[in-house]
């Protein structure tokens, strides 16, 4: 029991320490070898950030759910598909592993293991884009959960590939991302003073897209999820 | 009953508006990020654009069938696999979705919500290529749904990637989309004396992949699609 | 019967004219995009030939087999898992279908509908590079099919977006692409001369590859692929 | 069993080999084309890994385990997963067939056959990179053969993607790779000087995993690895 539950809460640690790494290492080598071509950076940034899910959401999923993001987590705890006792210590893990992560890949590039982000990110235009992203990426974790969840590590990983493009932001969409990349000076930084205005928006499009898929993809209404080889099947989001 | 068919609609309208706002968003970002260099903008869009396909088919795929066309949708209601009392109410959805999403889009990335576009695509090449970017289109959607339901979203995926390139037209293939693209002034537009002519191409492109496949994969002669596991195959294309 | 043999054969042409028109028409894109780094080009190439090719085979694998290549048909008929009567339609139907691909891409792209290469492609370095392109594809045809069927599509997808980097010559790997490829004087094309040279090693690369797997893999000690649910499965490569 | 064994340790032998191709022809060819822009020729080079990978892992897998890699067969001997008598014969054939990819790659682009790297590869940071490569290597290795064996090829491929980008040494995170690296004077040439300093950091991470995985994915409280059907899925990783 204690064990398990100090599993679960080691793997988030790991997952989200292991996907900063991936998002701000990436970021600063794209940057590092683009020659000034800010879409060849953006395009290995988020290949990498992409491929780095999948391969973390696969790895981890049986034993954590693999959340690796503070929205996921709550509104898992709220849809009760988390026990909420879990709540808190998921979260003090993401953020916790999301430091660690960003520490890691400012070492291995030399840069200042933290140090303030400069990047500015603000106005409604990057508002709007993170209540988009989040809205997006919670439509697809609670809709595959639901439904699809052998094809969920695929499924986020690709729509967050496709969110680093389609949203002016970037598409951070995890609180725990936000405040861990206030903490590195390089290509994926956010200046700590615009990081408030992103979780906000990040609250916001979680928690619209939980009001819809509660009515589009009722999870009482779920004939095969059930059914479907749970044995085989990653936990993934099922955190329980 | 009636809540089904509204979440059918809802899911056509919320896909096909996520998947313009990935389509749009992603050549704005990609143009304005590649310095010029428009194979890295299309390389950027492409991507873009088949990672949210595979995401929003897999998610909403058990829903409504994910269809996001009104071509998928006629062949369908045409093939008896979707009730034709579904057709209008499912391209109604797709045009208004398509249409938000346009503008989410332009929203996200401070353009005017909706302006028409300049961009010029005609001629007898780009007529050519809508047939056979919808003719392909509609092969794959086909001939997985009938054999291979549980690999259709990564083929349409992979197969509209393919397409953006292999295309002189960088293959819209979907009516809905052609016309909420004529709404946004940037990279994806299409200029809107120019959308009829890529429509028309569109469902003689859908009209030929029917008459070749209803031949060369016949519904009745599919001995697994009902064998398999229809508990965790995606609804996808079935949209019953 | 004959219904069913003509389908095979369709299907041949089908997925090798679709096929070609995705490498040729995504070479001449990306050429005329790329504003010269020919890196770009060849990335653009090789990403829309591989999603192309799974989306080929997953589709036309439950009819034909979706070889799309003479080597891999004469490999599957001197190892009995494809009817020897089949193996000439078989090639008869990728060599048409491969020139009606090859004239289609040209035609979408405002290209003559076929003039000859004049792209040189010859020497040691080619012709060792050809081998070892076909040699790998059939390893990997082979070894999918004997152990891992459902895998097939997206392996062979892989192998040969990787082989188009890591072979001197692009990896052409195919009888019948490379004679459609002599008709089109764009980023792909090869001049008729060397054509030849290319057929050679392909049967050589093929020929190497069957004798290693015949050990290696061999069809006999299959214990899964038969029991493994023939109903789901791709008969890629099957062809009976 | 004389034959089995032969078998497996042959599948090592090609498969390191074709992958070492994959790895330094695409280094290669992606150097030659890309006109002094880094960012596209490692786009190309982890692509192009990434994609031999996951084909060359699907292929061998049910034949050896598809190591190519001493880190992880040393661990599969420790963990008891690998017979340990197989442990050096493993070991052996990575390293002969390493040796025999580079020697292919040079060979296909002209390069001599064998030439002493002049890429220097040192310092704190990239022996740092390498223990993380490792490291996250082997918790993707060690958690996928434990909890998610089919999705085991999918998720290293893209893990290795992800790995080129974010960290400082492009993650060679292979002992055979690295040895064979001193042989080629290109892009993914490593100075032999260099290569002990890599090894070590490889065995420092490798080490690290498999503590951390001992506890967090314990072999023995997998419930369903034994229960899912171990006839279709690959024996990757298991090797025995």
């Amino acid at each position: 029991m204690a064990t398990t539950g100090a599993r679960r809460v080691a793997a988030e640690a790991v997952g989200t320490g292991l996907l900063l790494a991936a998002v701000v290492g990436s970021g600063i080598m794209g940057e590092r070898l683009a020659a000034g071509n800010v879409a060849i950076t953006l395009l290995a940034n988020s290949l990498a950030t992409g491929a780095a899910l999948l391969t973390l959401i696969v790895t981890l999923g049986p034993v954590s759910g693999a959340h690796f993001n503070p929205v996921v987590t709550l509104v898992e705890g709220w849809h009760g598909t988390l026990s909420r006792r879990h709540v808190l210590p998921y979260i003090a893990a993401q953020a916790g592993g999301a430091l660690g992560g960003v520490g890691l890949a400012n070492a291995m590039f030399g840069e200042p293991l933290f140090a303030w982000s400069q990047h500015a990110r603000r106005g409604a235009d990057q508002f709007l884009s993170e209540v988009v992203a989040t809205f997006g990426l919670l439509v697809v974790v609670t809709g595959c959960a639901r439904r699809q969840p052998k094809a969920l590590p695929g499924a986020v990983a690709c729509y967050i590939v496709a969110a680093y493009w389609f949203t002016a932001s970037t598409s951070f969409a995890n609180p725990a991302v936000t405040l861990a990349r206030c903490l590195t000076n390089t290509f994926t930084g956010i200046r700590p003073g615009d990081a408030p205005a992103f979780v906000a928006a990040q609250l916001v499009g979680g928690a619209i897209a939980s009001l819809l898929m509660g009515w589009l993809v009722p999870a009482t209404a779920a004939p095969w999820s059930s059914r479907s080889g749970a044995g085989s099947r990653p936990r993934a989001r099922a955190g329980g």
